[in-house]
């Protein structure tokens, strides 16, 4: 398939953030073509959003049901090799279900579905369709995360004992969901975000960050939301306690409404033998630190870096790379997977599937859970 | 009362740590004077350490019992103004009601007490005899620490909504208790530190600087207890989910196996309408995010600071103060009180009181609780 | 012209280093298409480096001549609009001028020439052409370099008084142009880099980014040349006193030996009622200080920041953008002039000219002057 | 010698700075009594301040002359050990030759004298005399600059090829000599702080810092020096070029008007095998870089360290030291040597000598004489 690859996407239109990141993220390299889109409800905001991208008017469609139908009856050498969702929640399994079913490979948002019963369903959707399904958890793109779970899974820290995971921002301090802010109105809304705001949004990425590292799963978890702002329907901050299997402990706490925080993910992870720390705002560095030793400052780029912190980053060391570049890399991973799929080659990718999203469902579930009940210790149930 | 003031001390003999932390913060001044000591239960380690600090052998004594009487039994201009106690945490309410029933002023090591009945019959000990009782919580004593207490009270914060404090330690990650080494041995002996090692020595802290800075109490807290390395009784490593008084909420985590952390005490503060951060291992910059606005880095020594960060500093801007000048500043308030004391003149000064020992020793019997209880939120007593 | 340009490039064939960030810088926005080149002196390596771009082999050429010529034979509809150049510097000349006279537009790399008399009679040949001539001083694409502008531009810093800039890198403390390293082979060759590796290279860019955001101009400098490695040709290392018009004062020193420095450029700009410092590992923060107040640390995507930095802004507050956002800001702005400029309009952009070139050509030649009579100051030429 | 030495302090009266850090850092570990002063050139200031330092009100002197005479005329159990020279500059060469001929050792603030010659000449008494002479070249007491050397000594850094030390300052950006500011006055004022300010104030620290950490001596300067206020008459900004001994290149630049700085020494120092930086604004940390390896942060206390940076702490990691513990560093030293000196002993001992003030006074006098000459590169005399 010496071709670049096509793609259309749902989701996306003008007002949108992720969208648009999605666009460049898949840009970047060369490898990938926007031809097609359903880029909102609107089908006016769709019109006017291909016309910006340069699409041929007939491919932008009004909903992504018909983008689904009418791409599908294209011939092979024209139709999108698959589509990317960055709709709000709700819409993830729909739109996901429907493209799988069409024949294509797809890449969508996170929080992956609504709940987690929907999770297990796409799952289900997913396998039986044989087709490539990326998540964009997109701050497992960065190269210095990838050198951090290669420092955890060559031993260099030793057994893990301690997690602390935070997400702290700060741009819902003020109620601007009820003054037509589009990003904060749905993910406020309970029909179109899932039963949390701050957990589904940012927290779990932050979960999903702390696995990707450590490999550690979560056995219990003892959670506090607090909706701060008066007439917020979902938390705006949550702090857990967490246990994980094997005995290792965590913190997690995630915020939308602590001043001054911009998006602040950054994580340190505690061994017997070595400990490391990193921030997604400073991304280009990795902190480790083995016992008794100093601190080291790994910095992307570098001859001493892993071969999987090397193979994704495109540029020399102290040109730094950041959002954009770690974005890509998720679609670069499921650009090549699906190459190799259409190939008929099985090898393997780093990207996240569909089973990280059904964790991620359950990670949500089971802190609303908790949270609901008072801050009771709750079990994560079976996957 | 033109003169230095004379200070005997109880613990603090060779191989101590916090002992010579204390003389060092208060020979800084040269308001103060060393003259008398008993400085360990082995009256040879006394002796000799008496012998190094250059004091008259017949004011080093063989017990705490020997000196308070010895010593009360000096003519006023020569015997000691007061004592110091740097004993391990078991030793502090038995000396401490000793001097001050002998009619002396005390300065006392924290945690104040081993549980919190005791701290109350202290705190009503304090009361009877009135004498000046100042506790050691010295990471207070920094001025930006007052800086940042001035931030909340004159609102430049607004209301407070998240209070996240760590105090991460690495040095227990071995079993160094059992291997002879001093300091670790009492603070891991439930009979020599009481109910908790981790929170006990350092969570403490961290209560007692969150509850500085903001004013804010804990009403209700979850707490899970680690004890990581096999053989430790007590804990040495603590999460804790905190619900404070009025609304705002809390994470509190302070550790003594997180490889690579120092004594990196830290905390940062979320209110309506700015944010703080500051870290007791870069103690000489705050920084304060009004909301809206850029960062601020506000720095000890400038012209912009409060009166009460000015008070509390002894070089210009760019000549980095540290633990000993803060810790030296408890002393100067304590000094100050006991010469208004001696004088008559009723002030205030700002310094950790008997209360604020009572209520450290609540957090520490709340949190051993709630841990003991699986983790299920427990609500503060009645101080 | 509702399309992507398409534009074709000189140089970058495998191996290259700059190639790639330009195309990636390209092809970030979705507004350019590569569509042709030449990509390498080897005719081999340009066509397999055409392959892997998914080109059309019919425009992947074996010299920029038979480029330039069969491009401008093509129907406007498929010509290229212009080309990237992005050879070694002694290229760059020729190439440019062979391009502009077949009636291209041209982005070029840096320094734009391999003498001030080249530079001069190129910025000629830009005049009389009537296209668009932007040279990729890339890091005044930055964001927060904007801001700084800004900054200065609008009186906060007051007069400015002393500019310090530092460009360290360390990756030439070997002699790895001796091992056929190619980036390091052209830079150390005299013929094909000019007169100075260490100040052409990279000097530079501090010179260049000091002038854009200060305004000031260099009337004369001492510079300080070494060549630390036995064998090599040019100097690796400056060091540069400046005296601006005006009488302003500046340092700017650059390294290529270095140890552990990586890509270090840094500024620091000292006024009289302000400072600002900036540096280009960590792009989106920027320190300015008000005359008697805290620093603040601004941030890229914030509210508060100008009208320029939010323009060349792609991602919300604390989702970092970094080198290649910032490249491709240098191709925004020109792509954005060859459309006016197409469309007959007049308008402002903000990248680097034809006489940001002819002026770092004479710091160029300038401070080799000073070098080879043992730092003499000497005054710039006039332009 | 087993009791606290006595010392007397020539300068250091009410308004004065250093003379009360030489105080603090003279307390701080309870091996000096300060039991006299000549504080003041004013009689009742002299007066006042005993008064306020506790002293016996006999022991406080109008003039250091008579201070000297009435010392040294005390029986040898009561007279004073040494003194310390806390006045302006103009007066150290006078005070110190008069008690070294009174038969006592010294401790003198830096710059050493008003001139080149006069530093001879007290090199000349102090040799004659046998006493202790130490230079409070303070900067060079911080356990991690001593770690830094140790790196060097080691050959940690291979060659050293390049140092640039830099010493910011901001408070001289009004023109506050004119306000009456005493520190600024006599500093601004030739007669009292000869023919340098900035230079001979800060910059001689700067110089003094790099030779203590690298064991290299200036072969030749070029130095440019601005004062940028109207009025001033000594400069108040310079930039340097460095060529050393060996053929290592350096940078050295100061300055007392760049707005925002504040006490912001700081150096790095680039060799063949590896590189270090450290700044005097946080001192508990020193990055190292072995070449090729991520950047390792020492921090002070840890078991990693040199025995010279252990020697020099008093606290355990994590529990910062700052100024005045490196200040009393100088202190210990000197007065380990004193105690030495009078005991018989010949050991080594490592604080600033006469030697280093009149290698001091050389590079003031030959960046004096440079800048004169319109930054012509001028040698440095012979010593």
């Amino acid at each position: 398939m010496k071709r670049t690859l096509r793609y259309g996407m749902v989701g996306g239109g003008q007002n949108a953030f992720i969208g648009a990141v999605h666009r460049m993220a898949a840009n970047l390299d060369g490898q990938i073509q926007l031809v097609a889109g359903a880029f909102s409800s609107d089908p006016e905001n769709s019109r006017s959003t291909g016309e910006q991208l340069f699409l041929d008017p007939r491919r932008v469609y009004p909903s992504f049901e018909a983008m689904a139908k009418a791409e599908a009856a294209l011939p092979a050498g024209e139709r999108i090799d698959f589509v990317s969702i960055v709709t709000p929640n709700f819409l993830h399994a729909p739109v996901a279900t429907t493209f799988l079913k069409a024949g294509f490979h797809v890449v969508c948002d996170k929080p992956m579905t609504l709940t987690l019963k929907e999770a297990r369903a796409l799952r289900d959707t997913v396998r039986k369709s044989g087709k490539v399904f990326a998540l964009t958890h997109n701050y497992t793109g960065y190269p210095m995360v990838k050198e951090a779970r290669e420092l955890v899974r060559t031993g260099r820290l030793g057994r893990i004992l301690k997690v602390v995971a935070e997400y702290p921002q700060g741009w819902l301090l003020d109620r601007i969901e009820a003054e037509g802010q589009k990003q904060a109105a749905w993910r406020a809304d309970p029909k179109k975000a899932g039963a949390s705001c701050c957990v589904g949004d940012i927290g779990t990425h932050a979960e999903n960050l702390g696995r990707y590292i450590t490999g550690l799963h979560i056995e219990e978890l003892c959670a506090e939301f607090t909706s701060f702002l008066p007439g917020r329907k979902l938390e705006d901050d949550a702090n857990l306690l967490l246990r994980y299997r094997g005995g290792a402990k965590g913190v997690l706490h995630c915020s939308q409404i602590s001043c001054g925080e911009e998006n602040n993910l950054n994580i340190r992870v505690y061994g017997t033998k070595g400990a490391l720390a990193w921030q997604q705002e400073h991304p280009n560095e990795l902190k480790f630190v083995p016992k008794g030793e100093p601190a080291q400052i790994l910095r992307r780029g570098n001859g001493y870096v892993s071969a999987a912190a090397k193979k994704s980053t495109r540029l020399p060391f102290g040109h730094p790379e950041a959002f954009i570049e770690a974005f890509a890399n998720i679609y670069l991973e499921a650009v090549a997977a699906i190459r190799a799929r259409s190939a008929g080659r099985k090898s393997a990718f780093d990207f996240p599937t569909v089973d990280d999203g059904v964790e991620g469902m359950a990670f949500i579930e089971t802190a609303v859970k908790s949270a609901r009940s008072n801050g009771k210790w709750t079990r994560f149930p079976k996957l």
